[in-house]
C-alpha cells in the first residue's frame, strides 16, 4: 500500500509538506504543490480517510436520517442529498428512524461515533432535545423549526393550492384527508387547505388518518366513500392515499373527474403513471435534498450563509383527476 | 467527554482491562467485567468508533452500493439490509452507481477509505475486475456471479411463471418486453419467459427496451400497441413498465383483462395500488436485503457459512390484470 512517505520521497519533499497539500493548510509554493500532486497521481495514492479523520478530527461523512426510505417520497430526497454530497466529496451514512424517538437517538449516537461532520434529518422531533448535544452542523430537511437551519417546501401554500383547485373546478362536497398528527408537514398542508375551504362556499368533511402506508390507504379510501358517499372532491393527505382513493372510486363505478375529483400531494414518480394520471401538489423533493446538502456543506466549511430557512415553492400539477386537466401529460 | 481513563478510574481497574472488555479479547474475570460494564453504564461512555476502528483496523461500517435508490424496487432491498445490519450493530454507507463503472469504482474506493468491513453490491459488473482488489468480504445482492457470494431471486423461474400465467389464461398473441441488455436479472427473466413461449402454441413478439425509467416506460407502452395492436397478453420487464402498459391499454379503450392481460415483475408496493391491481411476479426484495446482510455479517465475523449462493423463490401474484385473478386483494 502506498503511504504518505512514498509520496514525499517521490516528490522530493517532507511528509509535513505532503500533509499540508493534502489538508490544504499552511503555506506551500505552487511548484511544490504541483510536484506533490504529480507524485500522488503517479503512485495512485489515496489517503486513508479514517486516519485522516482522526488526525484532523473530522471525516468526509454526513449522517442522513430519514423516516423510511420505502416511502416513495424519500428516495428522491436521498438522491438529491447524495448527488450534491458526492459532488463535494462527502459520503452518506444512512439511517431510517421509522419516526421512533429511540431509533432516532441511536442513529444520532452512531453517527457521532463514526465522526460524521454534519447531519441532515427529516425529523418531527427537532425540538425534543435529541439534537441539542450535537456540536456539529445539523440541517432539517422537509421539516422546519426555529432552532435549526432547514430546507423545506411551503406546505401551507400547498394545502391552499389543493383546496383552491377543487373549489375553482366546481367541487361542492369536499372531503379533506388529514394526515398523521405527528407529521408536521402533514399538519401544515392540512391547515392551508382548511383555511381555503373555510372561506369558500362549499360543504366539507375532514377524515383523520394516522399513517401513510399503502395498506392503510386502502382502508381510508373505503371508509371515505362509505361515510361520505356523495363526496365530489377529495384532497388527499399524499399521493399514495390519493391513488388509493382513485382506485376505490373507480371500483365503485364513479367517473373521474366527472363524479369525483382528486388532488394528491408530493408528486411522487408513480403519480403520473396512475390511471388516470393524478393531479397533485408537486414538492421539489430532489431539489430539497440538494439544497439541504448544499446548506449543510456550507455550514461544515464555515462559509457564510445568507438564509438559514430555505423554503422551496410548491406547484399544482393539473393532470386528469381534476376537471380541465391536460390530457397530454407533462413529463 | 468521558474517556476510557475515566471508566478505568470509576471501575478501579487499568485502561488495558477496560480495553479488553470493550474489544472482547484477552481474559477478564466475570466480576471485573461487571465492574467495567457498570462504570460504562454509569458514565454513559461511548467508545469513539473511529479511534476504535483505527486501533482494531476495523469499523462497524458496511458499504451498500445500489444502481439507483429512486427505482422503487431498491428501497425495500435497502431497508432489508439496514434492518439486519442495525440488529447486529452495523451501519450503512450508501452509494448509487447509476450502473456507471466510474461511479461504482469511486464508491468502492471511498468505502475502503472509510474502512468499511464489508460491501453489499447490486452490480452488473462483478466480473469486470472492479471488485478484485477488495480484501474485505463482498456479497452480491439481486445479482449472482460464480466469483462472489450472492443473494438473488430465481429470475429464470420468474420469467417462466409470467409466461405460463399468460399461456394458461388463454393469451394467443403475446408481447414479451425485453429489459435492458446490461441488467443481468432482466436477461434471466427474459430467457425464462422465452423458454416457455417457445414451447407453447402461441404467437409472440419481443420488444427490446433499454431502461426502466418512468418516462421511458410511457414511450414503450405507446410503441407496443402501435406496432402490435392485436396483442392480448403482455409480459412486462418490470412493474413500472407493466403499469405504463396498463395505463396505455386503458387509454386506448381496451378492457383489462378481457382484451389484454398484463403481468409485471418485482411486486413493488405500488403494484397492488395500480388500477386495476397489477398481476406480477413477486421478488422478495426486503428478504433479499436481509439475507445479503446476514451473509455478509457472517463473512465479516469469519463464521462458517453453508451456502455462498442464496437463491430466494419468486411467486406469481394473481391480481386483476390476468383472467381469473382475485378481486379481493391480498395484502
Amino acid at each position: 500500500m502506498v503511504t504518505i512517505k512514498d509520496v514525499a520521497k517521490e516528490a522530493g519533499v517532507s511528509v509535513a509538506t505532503v500533509s499540508r497539500v493534502l489538508n490544504d493548510n499552511g503555506y506551500v509554493g505552487a511548484d511544490t504543490r504541483e510536484k506533490v500532486m504529480e507524485a500522488i497521481s503517479k503512485l495512485n495514492y489515496s489517503p486513508n480517510e479514517v486516519a485522516r479523520s482522526l488526525y484532523k478530527r473530522e471525516s468526509r461523512l454526513i449522517g442522513l436520517l430519514l423516516p423510511d426510505i420505502t416511502n416513495p417520497f424519500f428516495p428522491q430526497l436521498a438522491r438529491g442529498v447524495e448527488d450534491e454530497a458526492a459532488r463535494e466529496g462527502f459520503r452518506l451514512l444512512l439511517g431510517n428512524s421509522d419516526e421512533k424517538a429511540k431509533k432516532e437517538q441511536e442513529y444520532i449516537q452512531t453517527f457521532l461515533q463514526n465522526n460524521v461532520v454534519g447531519v441532515i434529518s427529516a425529523t418531527n422531533r427537532a425540538d425534543d432535545g435529541i439534537y441539542e448535544p450535537l456540536s456539529i452542523p445539523l440541517v432539517l430537511m422537509d421539516r422546519t423549526s426555529g432552532a435549526y437551519p432547514s430546507v423545506y417546501a411551503d406546505g401551507r401554500e400547498g394545502g391552499r393550492l389543493a383546496a383552491k383547485a377543487l373549489v375553482e373546478r366546481g367541487a361542492k362536497k369536499i372531503t379533506l384527508i388529514k394526515g398523521p398528527a405527528h407529521v408536521k408537514p402533514a399538519m401544515e398542508r392540512f391547515q392551508g387547505a382548511l383555511e381555503v375551504l373555510g372561506a369558500a362556499e362549499v360543504d366539507f368533511s375532514v377524515l383523520s388518518t394516522d399513517s401513510y402506508t399503502f395498506d392503510a390507504a386502502k382502508g381510508w379510501a373505503e371508509e371515505l366513500f362509505r361515510v361520505h358517499p356523495d363526496t365530489d372532491g377529495v384532497i388527499a393527505s399524499n399521493d399514495i392515499v390519493g391513488i388509493a382513493i382513485l382506485h376505490e372510486a373507480l371500483r365503485l363505478g364513479k367517473r373521474i373527474p366527472a363524479d369525483v375529483q382528486v388532488v394528491g400531494y408530493d408528486d411522487i414518480p408513480q403519480s403520473s403513471l396512475a390511471y388516470p394520471p393524478l393531479s397533485t401538489i408537486r414538492q421539489p423533493a430532489y431539489d430539497m435534498g440538494r439544497e439541504a446538502a448544499k446548506l449543510l456543506i456550507r455550514l461544515i466549511k464555515k462559509q457564510s450563509i445568507t438564509e438559514t430557512a430555505v423554503e422551496l415553492p410548491v406547484a399544482f400539477i393539473d393532470r386528469q383527476t381534476t376537471r380541465g386537466g391536460t390530457h397530454d401529460e407533462e413529463s
